[in-house]
C-alpha cells in the first residue's frame, strides 16, 4: 500500500512537472507579437523581468505590482475627438428634446446646427457645459443603459466600426502580458470614470472598479417606490488630469504604480509620480506619428493637437530627461488595430 | 509507450481527483467556528451557498461579488473612542510644538490639559479641527510612517494590546470565508482612508484599493529635490457616513455590492443599497449587546451610544422591516476576540 502510494505520489509529480513545464513553454511564446523588436519592447521585458523575477534585486511582491494606463491616445483612438465627446454631442438633441429651451441656447444651438466647423471651435467652456448637460441629471443605471446603447451602434467615421474596436492591438496585449505576470491594471483617465466602466471589462479585461477617472459625484435618493437611487450630479469630485492623476491614483488605489503610460502632459504627473518610486519603474508614452496607420500629431508631426491631451515638445524634452520610453506608433508597432488582417 | 502515457493519465487523474476531494473535505470544516449555530451564522452560509452554487438560481459571478464591511464596531472595538480619533488626540502634542501658538487655542487648549472629560465633551466642530490639524499638512509617506509608529507603539487601556488586535474572530473569519468564496472584501468605513490603509492588509488580509473611507484631497507638488510629493490638504472629497457609504460605494467600486455589514446609523444607506439589488442580498448589522466580553451600546443597553455612529431602536426597526440580519454579540459570537482562549 505505501509502496502503491509512493508510486502514485512519484507520477503525480512528474505530471505536475510536465505540466509546469508546459506552461512555461506556452510562457516563452513571444506575448508581444504586435511589436516590433526595438528599444520599447526591449524595456517592457526587461521591467516585466526585473520586477517579477524572485532573483532580481528589483523584484516586487505581487501586491505591489499596479500598473496604470491613460486611456485616450494611449489604448484607442482620441482623434479628431475622443469618443465620450462624441457621445455627449450625439445625446444633446435628446436633452434638447426634455428641455425645449435649450434649443436656443448656447453651445446646444450650435451643437444641433450640425455645423461642424462651428462645433469644433467650441471652447472648453462650452465643452463643460454639454458634459454637464448630457452626464447628469440621470440615476447611475439609467446612465449606464443609455451609454451601452450608444458603443453599440455608434460607429467611427474614418474606420465604420465600434468605437470600442478602436483600440489598440499592441497595448490589448501589453494588458495581457501585464496580468500574466501579476500585475493588476488599471485604467487612470482623464474622461469620465463611469463612462469608461461601461466597456472596459469587455474591451480591456479591466473591471471598473479598476477604472479610475474624472469623476462627478452622486447623490443618494429613493425613487417614487421607495428603492434607493443613485443621481449623477453636476459636481466634480475628481478631475482627473495633469496633478489629477497622482492625486486619483492616491485616492482610488492608494499605492504608487510601477508602471504607467500615457501619450499628452495630461499624463506628466502620473509619468513623474510612477518613475520616482524606488526599485524599477517604467514610464512609457505613445507617440502618434503614424499619420498612415492612425494619425500623426505631436512634436514634429503635421496634425493639431487634440483638445485634450497634447503632445508638446517640452514633454518629449521631458521624456528623454527622465528615462520615459516613447513608444513611437509606426516604428514600435507591427500591427495597430485587432481588426487588421 | 501509449498505454504508459494511459496510465499515468489514470493515475494522474486519480490523483487529481482524490487531491480535489482532499480540497472538498476541508472547505466542509466549519469556517465561522467562532460562531455559535444560529439565525445570523445560517444566512450567513445560506448566502454563501445561494450566489456561489452555479447550480442555484441566484448565483452571482465570480466578478460581481463584492462585500462590504464598515470598520469602527463592525470589524474591531469602537467603544468608548474610536481608535483613529485617540490617534488624533495623541498627535496633538506634535503639533502644539510645530505651531506653539495653537496651545493658547480651544480645541487644543482642552485636549492638552488632559482633562478626560473635558475632552469627552467637545463637539463635532471640535473634533474636526483636532482631525484637520493632525491628519492634513504632511505628506502621504509621512502620515504612513506615524501612523504605522503610532499603532505599533500605543495600547487600548481596558485589554493593553495594540488596538489591532481588538478585531472581532468572527467577523475576521466571515472575512475569510467569503474571500475562499470568490468574494472581494472592502472596507468602507467613516473612518479616515488613509488611516486604515495603513494597516488594512496585515490585519484584516484588505489592500489599500480595497478600503473605501473619508477621504481629504492630497496636492501634487515637489520636495526640495525636486522629487515629487502628495502632500495631505484639509479638503474633505467624500464623507463616507450615512449617504456618502452608496456613493462611495459608486465612485470607489462602481458595483452594488452583494454584501454588506454595519453596526450603525451611519450604515444604514450602505445596507439599503445593498439589500435593494437582484437576487440573494445580504445585509447584517453588528448589535453591542455584550457588557461582560466588549461592551453593551444601543437599543435597550446600558451604555450611551458612541458619537462616530448610533445604534438605534429606529435602525432595529428597520433592520426587521427590510430582512437584516441582526448579529448578536452576546449569542451569535462564541468567542469575541483571538487573543481570547
Amino acid at each position: 500500500m505505501k509502496l502503491h502510494v509512493r508510486l502514485l505520489l512519484t507520477l503525480l509529480l512528474a505530471g505536475v512537472g510536465s505540466l509546469a513545464s508546459g506552461t512555461k513553454a506556452l510562457a516563452q511564446t513571444d506575448p508581444l507579437p504586435s511589436w516590433n523588436d526595438g528599444p520599447a519592447k526591449q524595456a517592457i521585458v526587461e521591467f516585466v523581468h526585473a520586477t517579477t523575477d524572485q532573483a532580481s534585486p528589483q523584484f516586487a511582491p505581487p501586491e505591489a505590482r499596479i500598473a496604470t494606463f491613460d486611456q485616450d491616445g494611449t489604448l484607442w483612438v482620441e482623434h479628431p475627438i475622443y469618443t465620450q465627446l462624441v457621445y455627449c454631442l450625439d445625446r444633446v438633441p435628446a436633452v434638447v428634446n426634455a428641455k425645449p429651451a435649450l434649443a436656443k441656447v448656447e453651445p446646444f444651438k450650435t451643437v444641433l446646427s450640425g455645423n461642424r466647423e462651428a462645433i469644433a471651435k467650441l471652447s472648453i467652456d462650452d465643452l463643460l457645459k454639454i458634459l454637464a448637460a448630457t452626464l447628469t441629471g440621470m440615476s447611475v443605471d439609467e446612465f449606464q443603459a443609455e451609454a451601452k446603447k450608444w458603443l453599440d451602434t455608434a460607429r467611427d467615421p474614418r474606420w465604420k466600426r465600434p468605437y470600442t474596436e478602436l483600440t489598440y492591438l499592441p497595448m490589448t496585449e501589453l494588458l495581457k502580458y501585464l496580468r500574466g505576470n501579476g500585475y493588476r491594471t488599471y485604467i487612470v483617465t482623464g474622461g469620465g470614470q463611469d463612462f469608461v466602466r461601461v466597456y472596459s471589462e469587455e474591451v480591456y479585461g479591466i473591471p471598473p472598479e479598476q477604472v479610475v477617472g474624472s469623476a462627478g459625484g452622486t447623490r443618494y435618493g429613493y425613487d417614487k417606490n421607495g428603492r434607493p437611487v443613485l443621481t449623477k450630479e453636476p459636481k466634480l469630485l475628481l478631475n482627473d488630469n495633469n496633478a489629477g492623476k497622482p492625486e486619483g491614483i492616491h485616492l482610488m488605489i492608494g499605492r504608487r504604480p510601477y508602471a504607467a503610460f500615457g501619450n499628452s502632459t495630461g499624463d506628466r504627473q502620473m509619468l513623474e509620480y510612477t518613475k520616482a518610486g524606488d526599485g524599477a519603474r517604467l514610464a512609457m508614452i505613445v507617440l502618434h506619428d503614424d499619420a498612415k496607420r492612425e494619425y500623426a500629431y505631436g512634436p514634429a508631426q503635421g496634425l493639431p493637437n487634440t483638445k485634450v491631451g497634447t503632445f508638446t515638445q517640452a514633454l518629449y524634452d521631458e521624456a528623454t530627461k527622465q528615462g520615459w520610453v516613447v513608444i513611437s506608433m509606426k516604428n514600435d508597432w507591427k500591427r495597430v488595430f485587432g481588426f487588421e488582417q
